[in-house]
């Protein structure tokens, strides 16, 4: 879809920071309420710029309940002592065609985003990220990084550079790609008779937030 | 663990019947108040036969609101036009030693659980099960038996029947000896230099409930 709005000369990157910058300015509405998905719909209706875009919101709470509005294939996990604890679905039409946000009448609305809630403890972390996060880095490496580097921003930096150095090789067996190949895309057969297999990396934008939980008032739950 | 309370003389299926149903009875109990990890504290209290279990609660609220507590390797899906667009994720201390509650001091507690809920909308088809489906059935096989089948029971019977017959299916590309092979476990050397590979199912217990969102009340989202 990005792709189609370059096409028509219209910059694909204004639609999407329009979005954010109109959803960063509503976080404390009245109205939004600290729901997610009232704030994609307020954030979505005050956008002008031309444009698609799949998107994902998260709010943590102060008691430590993290609120997610998604719409496509942007990503967020949660890890907890050393595993992938909760994981959100991208939502598609069919392969590598994610739910959308648009600017045009046939695009998703707020009504069509997934939306969760999940109570957080001390010491969690936060990955969130656009496909070429999740298409380019395997789960199990997002584990590693983020086990390695304590600190986050340069955890960030990390898993932004994986994912682009991942994206870009062509011999990478890619999470991206192996889901292409569960989908029964393959290479040519003149290729396939020289034992060639598909494989690769994916090359996207790649938006990387890492956050952790440093504390939560006294856990009421015991 | 199961294997290791039947080598005792326990009967691996009394912590988990008697845990189901003090869950059961409890749940319109005033202090859980539709909190499901609080009917996991409750339920477990209140279950005094030998042995462990891996455990999900799921509890539907009339406004929609899906609430989830899992502890262990039980998962749940949520399907929706024609996709999984949610999907729980396995805790466990390293490979198949699955998070469990407990009668001994050693196992896990309600804290231990994840919990989330999610917003459902008419239509959404809720598949839970142990992972004697989840380790034996793709994702992409279920969405394929809940659109084929629309019924749940038969829908249910169907996904159980699948799981079973993958579970003993020594050539079957399993999601458990994926997951395997993925961790470095590999069939031993002299089997590597006849070309053979790590596959089969997973023979286990095997668990399946499949519901669906009939009807809500009007949305008020709008």
């Amino acid at each position: 879809m990005v792709d189609r709005w370059a096409e028509k000369n219209v910059d694909p990157a204004l639609f999407s920071q329009e979005l954010m910058a109109n959803a960063s300015g509503l976080v404390t509405d009245e109205e939004v309420d600290y729901n997610p998905q009232i704030l994609l719909r307020k954030a979505h209706a005050a956008t002008s710029s031309m444009g698609s875009a799949t998107v994902i919101i998260a709010m943590l709470e102060k008691n430590g309940t993290l609120k997610i509005a998604s719409v496509g294939d942007c990503g967020l996990r949660v890890l907890r002592n050393g595993q992938v604890i909760f994981s959100t679905q991208p939502q598609e039409h069919y392969f590598d065609c994610p739910y959308q946000l648009s600017s045009e009448i046939i695009g998703q609305t707020y009504r069509d985003a997934m939306v969760c809630s999940l109570e957080l403890i001390e010491g969690d972390t936060i990955v969130m990220g656009s496909d070429g996060l999740f298409d380019n880095v395997f789960d199990q490496e997002i584990v590693s990084i983020i086990y390695r580097i304590d600190d986050v921003t340069p955890a960030a930096k990390a898993l932004a550079d994986l994912a682009s150095s991942h994206s870009t090789d062509t011999d990478f067996d890619s999470p991206y790609i192996i889901e292409a190949r569960s989908r029964g895309f393959d290479v040519p057969l003149w290729k396939k008779i020289l034992g060639k297999k598909l494989t690769g990396g994916k090359p996207d934008d790649i938006t990387v937030i890492v956050g952790r939980v440093v504390s939560l008032p006294n856990d009421s739950r015991a």
